[in-house]
């Protein structure tokens, strides 16, 4: 069986936000078993499985991603949709644009400090929109 | 139901290059909603998900990937395939094997600006297999 | 069909190993069709699929990474966990906490040169547990 269900993630800021609980508000009731997949529709943000108690982590996600994809480097040509743009797709495949998690006993059978991550890399990304795919 | 398709890709340059058509083309009707997962059989290419209009945010790309796994590291010890072997297989660990994309109403449930990438990263990489697997 | 198996990974050093044939072991018999998603419960540990092959490779993996993500950047603020500790985060990203791997005439579809990194990013990581759902 597949369900599908269109999570509509308010605008957030720059960085790395822990949205788990959204996501299991938004999905409701999971089957028994199964898995979820959550693909973000756009090209310059991202999701990714992380630690989800101290926040330091996620500051510190948005430090060394800017130094893998840094901004302004003279080498990039596709630069007309501003500094942040170039960077924001790097950092999109480098990190992805879905995750699977496997569901168990009708929960995210994620690990004891694992979070999801929804990763903006604009600096105004606006509202975004992530596709669910559950199927069980 | 479960549908399994082998994709044959011609020889591509070093690069990143948009092959969703050619992906679509290839799988033919798809099912009312499901997921189509791509798997790309070689450990020195890559599948990822990225910008479908602009081909410089493609250049950009080889210009970046090649900075992350720079050839000819002096650090390196499986050198012996050519200085371009060990970055392929870097890059492909950092872009990952396989893609995994909704189908929703028969389409591939992609965002306005997403294609698929397939990555090549060695210099003389010859055909290579994608198969593509597709539940619903 | 749905099926899960916990598999439980004996404490591994830092690095890189290949684990296709445990895993293998562990799943047992495998469905005619379907596909494999190996998702490890750890935001300090990764998979990958990568060369089997060459033991050197695994080698330069190590290298890469710690250059992709250092110990002991002075930028960095999550310190409280040891000098190992931010950069297995990191890198649990770049490489992903899951794969999925298609499974044709019974056994992984996997190409002749791929096969399963288990990454331990930790120093002294411990046992580690990686669920499997096999979907057919």
């Amino acid at each position: 069986m597949i369900k599908q269900i269109q999570i509509n993630l308010p605008a957030f800021n720059r960085g790395y936000h822990l949205i788990t609980h959204m996501v299991e508000e938004q999905l409701g009731p999971l089957p028994e078993q199964g898995l979820l997949n959550l693909f973000v529709k756009h090209t310059s943000a991202g999701l990714t499985i992380n630690e989800n108690a101290d926040p330091s982590v996620r500051i510190d996600f948005e430090t060394v991603f800017n130094k893998l994809a840094p901004e302004n480097d003279p080498d990039y040509i596709h630069t007309m949709e501003g500094p942040d743009d170039m960077p924001a797709h790097i950092k999109s495949s480098l990190l992805g644009a879905s995750v699977t998690i496997p569901i168990t006993h009708g929960r995210l059978n994620l690990g004891t400090w694992q979070g999801i991550y929804f990763c903006e890399f604009r600096n105004y990304g606006g509202s975004r929109k992530v596709l669910a795919t559950i199927y069980s």
